[in-house]
């Protein structure tokens, strides 16, 4: 990935990440570098769902709010990120106690901008990807944020 | 879409519902036919993103879990419904104060479901449609259910 | 769906839809309204794949093809589409004699545009849906069109 | 990708994938491993769309059909392989002279399998990345291929 991130801008965008539903959730950023973001979640027994396998919308939230943050990387500050659709395979059941997902952006754009996620299941035996996402973000100025309802 | 309902499992299939995360998220379902399920979410401060917005994540859930337990009613008892695959496309942002999402079968199948959902924000001039969605479903019997890890 | 159409912008948009690959294809435009584009195809033995199934890929052309041009009655004429991504789910097999597909835009948009298409096999016993699409389509001025490479 | 491919069954597959609309579409397979195919077209005038660059059906049609083969090399050979879905994201617009597709087994499954296919025009610069797919296939036994229609 092209650019570089300004050290004000890299702790902008770590401490904005975990905000609303996603602190709710339990989700951090844990490594973030122009165009990619590793995030993470402890799971808690609430993150579950009724046969005791991580839910599949915790995970879409990790993938598409990682992508989400990865595209942020990329776009000028007085522009946000919203999502224009994404798509998520899951591989195998999840059933670990943590989650990590790493997107990265694989086509940055103006106003489109593609990435792609994996997230892993961290188990005794080591880490299994559970999930493929890819994902369509929309890099819109903060002046239009309102306007498209 | 063809069969029945006992009273039984349509008492079941609702309790089932809301375990887990999705306890957690505080969706409840609303109403069950064989193929259909509709269900909500009242939106509280912690549902929403950095910009005001419904999270996209809470709305896959949502998407996700109602799809789910619309394939619930049209497979036998002994066997639990795991999310192959799906695909969100955000139309535009929410904002209100509560979703509602409606999901149907649009192709049952004894291994393989294929279901549509939409998720409307309820405003005060009316619902607005915000998420269209596709999933694909399995079903699995109870017992294969730990062996695909 | 909003708008209207010109008699002359109907005309050339029904010209303009069956060309290169897609005139190669076979397909041609049924019915045409603002945001709405009925397209069908006449099954040649070259069209099947390897099982005397319709491919998959025939499909993906046709569904693709007639959803750019159902958005294509939605923007202005000096705009044009490009495919952003698309999502295909197969309900069941293809074998009939001519396939109908019926694309809608659902949400029109000043650059993001987002289609739902259907196909539709024909069969002696009346037409069965064979495939559900979910597209995002971008609309770019067409002196721009040669520049996101 | 675990598991050996026999020289006969390689032959056989490599042979059995230019088929129908495949080999009308001048698609033609290039290397095979387990789990693994990449595949190739020479572009015609006829595979380009309205405004010159390569139809997105065509290419649609190249990652289904390989991402199926790759598939194939993984299931029994009482077995064939059905498309469940697939997802398409186009990076940026195609106009070379040739496509290469690879595409591989992400994860293996009796029933299920998942794959990841890439699209890359070949361009005098060097190749470009034009597609990113995501793709859910199903091993169904040749004897139960009639009966889901």
């Amino acid at each position: 990935m092209k650019g570089k991130l300004s050290e004000e801008r890299r702790q902008h965008i770590l401490q904005d990440y975990s905000r609303g539903f996603v602190a709710f959730c339990g989700l951090e950023p844990v490594r973030l570098e122009p165009g990619f973001l590793e995030a993470r979640v402890l799971i808690r027994e609430e993150h579950r769902q009724q046969d005791g396998f991580i839910h599949a919308g915790l995970m879409a939230t990790l993938a598409d709010h990682t992508a989400g943050y990865a595209s942020y990387t990329m776009i000028p500050e007085t522009h946000r990120i919203l999502t224009v659709e994404f798509k998520m395979n899951f591989l195998r059941p999840a059933f670990g106690q943590e989650l990590i997902c790493r997107a990265k952006v694989i086509k940055p754009g103006r106003r489109i901008l593609i990435c792609e996620s994996e997230v892993y299941d961290q188990r005794p035996e080591g880490e299994a990807m559970v999930v493929k996402n890819l994902t369509t973000m929309a890099s819109v100025p903060e002046s239009e944020l309102k306007k498209n309802v």
